[in-house]
């Protein structure tokens, strides 16, 4: 295995009490990373090395004192970490860049196989991660730059009868049902297994793409490869709702705080789901096509009403701030509701009777490259992908209100969809805890 | 017209005459980005303001002293000047990420409807790269990170017919003779327009190609698009040679300073070429197709060898240092050249009788998302585009030794190839230079 030379030790210590990476990882995005950071080195100073640690996977932040030039290659030293409680990837802060890959298993794979498989991949996830070279490439030089690089793995329905094990499958583990509005895509369907490979560079991702592909051999086939995007790091204020290509901010409802994650993201150890998953959670990935044609002869105010919140701020219409709430109640003076019920804001929004019908929202906008045959310039889109502890009671019941009445509607359609399970995260050592994805499942 | 605020003033003097941007735009590639700040400071409070000006298109150096600090959005102030003698996005260091678009003029477009198209997009264009958002746009939003977004235009054999001024064609602009390698798709061939968008944020790129393909309206089709990365800003430090998903450094032989530009790169005023294009160029853009599941099979030697370069370092076969000049006389211990004669890297080189077989490279990586029925494993490659003064005595003449003999063949495939004439750059107020492109062509 390769040395851990010039690693940050503070990101390398797997088994000390203090790597609890169920301490928030994710930036209340109010707060700018500065700000972050000397309230992290606060905490740090208060509460000794477990302060710092606890920052879990958002140590990017903590590197900040040896990163403030921008003329020096900064993303060089930004590692998240790969092990902890939960995989990195879910509620790390969204990277710039998105590739999403699914695999069919082929025919007359074992479950020795996927033992194998899980094995290696882990351990190459780990060192791809940590800007190491995995073993078996030859190309030290494009594995420099770790670039907060996650990569988190997911199983779809028909692994569990590869494995022969279907009475370890979570209930919530099938096809989403199809809504009425949905346009599907074989293409972009249900598969075995995702890697949800994020990064802030390009290449170090187009990197461990193919070596993750690579490094499953004759096992798979790639049934599809999403990728997307957001801004660059540096292009704006860290904790910044990133914007889709319709010019909206995109995920201001996310949750913020660890016990959000309990609430609604996190299956956890009360759940009735198998034991394996517990600290794990479910992946939706909905491919969204965006009709910019059609957007774009809106004016700015009908952009408004059909999203419910200003397009400059994020607020909602009852709002000044991004996150404030939005009072539903609000009427105008001609008495009709100031946020349309119909608007995507109030559609998406938990009813007050189910709290829990939120998500960890992660969409990448998509833009892609010419396809023969098919008209570019609106082959734009948004690749969701979202986390949650049970996708029937979660995303289906928004996606339900929303494929029902959302103003949005008119200008997007589902063309995509597919479901993962997504198991807890590794520790390098074991001791109690999977030493690769799925090691308890597979064990059993 | 949008007002500059919030813009540097010092990039936003189109008529002083220290706006001189023949003056080096790249940097060395050993110089970091720190040391040449230095430089650039040092040089202007020698000069004055012209000292500063000079520096031209990489004047986003000379904002480091508002950027360092890496917490905040730095890019949003990264501004490459649009105005120049050149078209920006030549000389210009490469930014991240590369969405090329070639379009075609529909049947019964005039020469007024050209005119009309150029006016519009140039300024477009101009706004764009400002960092303001362009009038007809409603997503202003979208359009304040310029990140050192670069929009250049070129003109394919085919608009020359179109605008009925065939006598004002280069001669050189006419496609490429088909080497024997080959295997030309027609899906990425000759055009009649094309942008290179340049960015180092993908989301303001994604903008930028969008509103720049609809404000070219009801006149065009988009005949590709080809997208391409490198390294993120921030991942490497600046003036870094970019490497491809072979591993091989990219671009370590290209001009750096201003007389090699002047020498191989920009069309002077004694050429024999059409008035109109001196100070322009000419663009070849080719789709080369990299197996890497051949490549792999390789060890390093042995890539090495084929390459003619040190793949860590990128130095010659010869040497220790990247930028090291290459013994091609050199012979080992059995008495064989240390470089191999067929190296990529030896046939690449300009023989000695004509030192002028040489070009701006400007190669982006590609990584394609998934197209159905293709194996996405192997669609990787280069977006190679080069600048030069005549595409016949440059790019063609390498090209065919490189055709004949280059060991790198046994893993690349020319797949596409378009070759257009990039007019020269612009000035907001005219005065003697083109207000928007081409305009000289087009209004002679």
């Amino acid at each position: 295995m390769t040395p851990d030379n010039g690693v940050d030790p503070t990101v390398q210590q797997p088994d000390t009490p203090a790597k609890t990476t169920d301490q928030p990882r994710t930036l209340p995005p109010q707060v700018s990373r500065r700000g972050f950071i000397l309230g992290a080195a606060t905490a740090a100073a208060a509460a000794g090395t477990t302060g710092l640690a606890a920052c879990g996977n958002i140590n990017r932040t903590t590197e900040a004192a040896d990163d403030d030039d921008p003329t020096q290659a900064f993303l060089a030293d930004d590692i998240v970490p790969f092990d902890g409680v939960h995989q990195a990837g879910i509620d790390t802060p969204g990277q710039a860049h998105l590739n999403i890959i699914a695999f069919t298993l082929r025919a007359g794979t074992t479950i020795d196989d996927v033992r194998r498989l899980m094995t290696v991949w882990t351990e190459d996830a780990r060192q791809l991660t940590r800007g190491h070279n995995p073993i078996g490439s030859l190309e030290p030089e494009l594995a420099t730059i770790p670039a907060n690089l996650t990569i988190t793995c997911g199983f779809g329905p028909r692994f569990f009868d590869i494995i022969g094990k279907t009475d370890q499958r979570p209930e919530w583990l099938k096809p989403i049902p199809v809504f009425s509005k949905d346009k599907l895509e074989d293409t972009w369907g249900e598969a075995d297994l995702a890697l949800q490979i994020c990064c802030d560079d390009p290449l170090t991702l187009a990197f461990a793409t193919r070596h993750m592909t690579r490094a499953g051999g004759k096992l798979l086939e790639t049934r599809w490869m999403q990728q997307g995007f957001l801004n660059a790091r540096g292009a704006t204020d860290p904790g910044t709702t990133p914007r889709n290509l319709f010019g909206q901010k995109d995920g201001t409802v996310n949750p913020q705080s660890t016990a959000e994650y309990d609430d609604y993201v996190w299956i956890d150890e009360n759940s009735s789901d198998p034991q394996w998953v517990r600290g794990g959670t479910c992946m939706v990935v909905r491919r969204i096509a965006m009709n910019l044609d059609t957007w774009e002869e809106l004016d700015r105010t009908s952009r408004e009403v059909a999203m419910g919140r200003y397009l400059e701020s994020g607020a909602p219409l009852t709002g000044k701030e991004e996150f404030d709430t939005a009072d539903f109640k609000a009427k105008d003076q001609f008495g009709l509701p100031v946020i349309d019920p119909r608007s995507h804001m109030a559609l998406a929004a938990p009813p007050t009777d189910n709290p829990k019908e939120k998500m960890r929202r992660r969409a990448y906008n998509y833009l892609e490259s010419h396809i023969p045959g098919s008209d570019h310039t609106t082959n734009v889109g948004l690749v969701f992908i979202c986390f949650q502890q049970n996708p029937v009671t979660q995303f289906t019941a928004i996606q339900q209100r929303l494929n029902d009445n959302d103003r949005l509607n008119t200008w997007i359609t589902h063309i995509g969809s597919a479901v993962f399970a997504v198991p807890p995260g590794t520790s390098e050592v074991g001791a109690g805890k999977d030493q690769y994805w799925g090691a308890s499942l597979l064990e059993s």
